[in-house]
């Protein structure tokens, strides 16, 4: 009927990021690879955390939405410099660039083979130990058991394993409070659709749904608080609650929103914010599912501390608005030539099967219109 | 702030006991010792069981309340026997032998030295691959670190380490299908106590209230369909999804019911049932919790579909003596001079530190003689 698993170790609160000496003890990792962005460095994160662990290797050319490439490079890095463990400090794109650095860190032969779509999940293995701090709230990578990748080819396929889920996650939310209100906002609809999207999943895990349900009241209250107030930390922390909830849940499986915006950002040229597409395609999403969705919509609504006959589409349609999120696709750049491509990558990856209404490619071709 | 975890594979549903020859094969067991104990051989539940697994020895003497004896007894048939893994059959009692079990056949010197309360947490280790198969819903000891197990002087203490989980969990309703009214009451109050006890206890830790709230709602919902109707597959499915959510989530922590109950169970004598026990302390208790639980109540009394005014220690009192549980301490056999004993463990229990207001050693006293 079902397989449920939850797994790994998290220091969640304000000022949790002292514990990350003593997680790289715990784990033996004495030489670790930094893996972050510029992006970051250029905020100073990078040198508050550095001097927090051992010394070692850094790598900061993550791509927006990483690379095999990225991947290659920074697993040279790695093995240059004699690492043994990898802390990736930053939102989803360098946690995942660290999962696949620990992946080949380990296991022989191109990515590729390691892909779920293609049956990687059995060749997968024990990886290099990750201790993933992420200052975003966020994807969910921290604790999820994927990375997205695109491979050389122009594909973005997702690796899955339990192998693959941090060993640590240190959740501090004072990481968060220099985050810009665009990124907050993108960022928090990230982790509001993996929580609404698990919870719509159709297989069973209660656990998951309780866990979903949890965080999407979580972030409902405390989004627009955060981006209004960048520096308001009882906020950042139910944000990043909130998303940790989501990373948590959506082992479940997710769904549409998922497969459309895996798609998407596979379009290297446009790099698409991961958050942004899952903030303009959970509207239409969510209108197509209800009919397969029965009275999970009103306690969704219920547990987001709203009236159960809510439009909840509109709801976040108004969200989105009011937090002053792109107005569709078309304003990020995607012209309808694309559409085809992103079609049939979104049949193709792995969370398509997990939406709870089967969608054809002219009901992703109807989606992908309505969120233009 | 907080550390959270989960941890384990657990397969769910009816019929999915199908997948123990499956588990031994990817756990890397060959000969697997099988605890059980004689009641449920007598029910033909283990000649059910064990064709579905390698060959290899059985162990059926387990206490009600298993002891450093009969770890020692089984360790010494695993040893004997060549065996290398366990399968544990039953309610919590064979599920915490078999972690002592795996405990002793990795670990070495006298047990008491990996007990929570003495500082064994830091020095339990790797242990021998455990399959929990549990056949009540229930204690939850399928998914959890703890072992309960009362030393050869007497003392009943918890055995504490992530390595003590089960490495896979499969939990089958069709296996409670003949389980008797009075344990299926029992049983199921053991986990609503879980269920609740958890939410209520002071730790952050937000995925396990979730799951602890989601549970006590399924057990509330199925136990009196359960009781009244033992063959109901429905009915007997949301209870151990219930019980299984209760084990998902006490890892936050516990508090006096589970403190007293463990002082109880540790008056080897007396026999006492540790779900039964925690039924009867389940009401005084939440009256005594409640000036620290604030709003919680009400959210718990809603998650369980009753009035969020509902007095849920006069609810739970109700459903005692609808579920035909006993009035009362005493007529377990419980008498005023054993008390003092058990109000010095209670202090001592690792459940101790946990409940949201402190008890002190005339509260103790106090909720015992509510309780007799």
């Amino acid at each position: 009927m079902a397989r449920i698993t939850y797994l790994t170790a998290i220091d969640f609160g304000p000022g949790e990021i002292a514990s990350l000496a003593p997680a790289c003890a715990e784990l033996g990792i004495t030489r670790p690879l930094l893996v972050s962005d510029r992006g970051l460095a250029a905020t100073g994160l990078l040198d508050r955390v550095q001097p927090l662990m051992p010394a070692g290797a850094r790598f900061l050319d993550t791509p927006p939405n990483p690379t095999e490439a990225a991947v290659h490079a920074a697993l040279a890095l790695y093995r240059g410099d004699g690492c043994d463990g990898i802390v990736a400090l930053g939102g989803g794109s360098p946690i995942d660039l660290a999962k696949g650095v620990a992946l080949l860190a380990t296991h022989d032969g191109p990515l590729e083979g390691y892909a779920a779509i293609l049956g990687g999940i059995a060749r997968i293995g024990p990886v290099a130990p990750v201790i993933a701090i992420p200052t975003t709230a966020g994807t969910g990578a921290e604790v999820g058991r994927a990375a997205l990748l695109s491979l050389d080819d122009g594909r973005k396929l997702g690796f899955i394993s339990p192998h693959l889920i941090p060993r640590r996650a240190i959740c501090d939310p004072e990481l968060t409070l220099g985050l810009p209100a665009g990124l907050t906002a993108a960022t928090g609809l990230d982790a509001l659709s993996h929580c609404i999207e698990t919870y719509l999943s159709p297989r069973l895990n209660p656990p998951a749904e309780a866990i979903g349900l949890d965080g999407a009241g979580r972030i409902w209250a405390s989004l627009e608080t955060a981006v209004a107030s960048p520096r308001d930390l009882p906020a950042r922390t139910e944000l990043m609650m909130g998303a940790l909830e989501g990373g948590l849940a959506f082992q479940k499986g997710l769904g549409a929103i998922h497969s459309l915006s895996h798609a998407l950002g596979s379009l290297g040229d446009l790099k698409l914010h991961h958050g942004t597409l899952n903030a303009l395609l959970l509207p239409p999403v969510l209108r197509f599912n209800a009919p397969a969705a029965g009275e999970k919509l009103g306690r969704l609504a219920a547990a987001m501390g709203l009236a159960a006959a809510t439009d909840l589409a509109e709801a976040i349609a108004g969200l989105n608005r009011r937090l002053g999120l792109p107005a569709g696709l078309a304003a990020l750049g995607v012209t309808p030539d694309r559409l085809d491509l992103v079609i049939e990558r979104a049949l193709a990856d792995h969370s398509h099967a997990t939406n709870p209404r089967e969608a054809s490619a002219s009901d992703y071709r109807r989606l992908l219109a309505e969120a233009m």
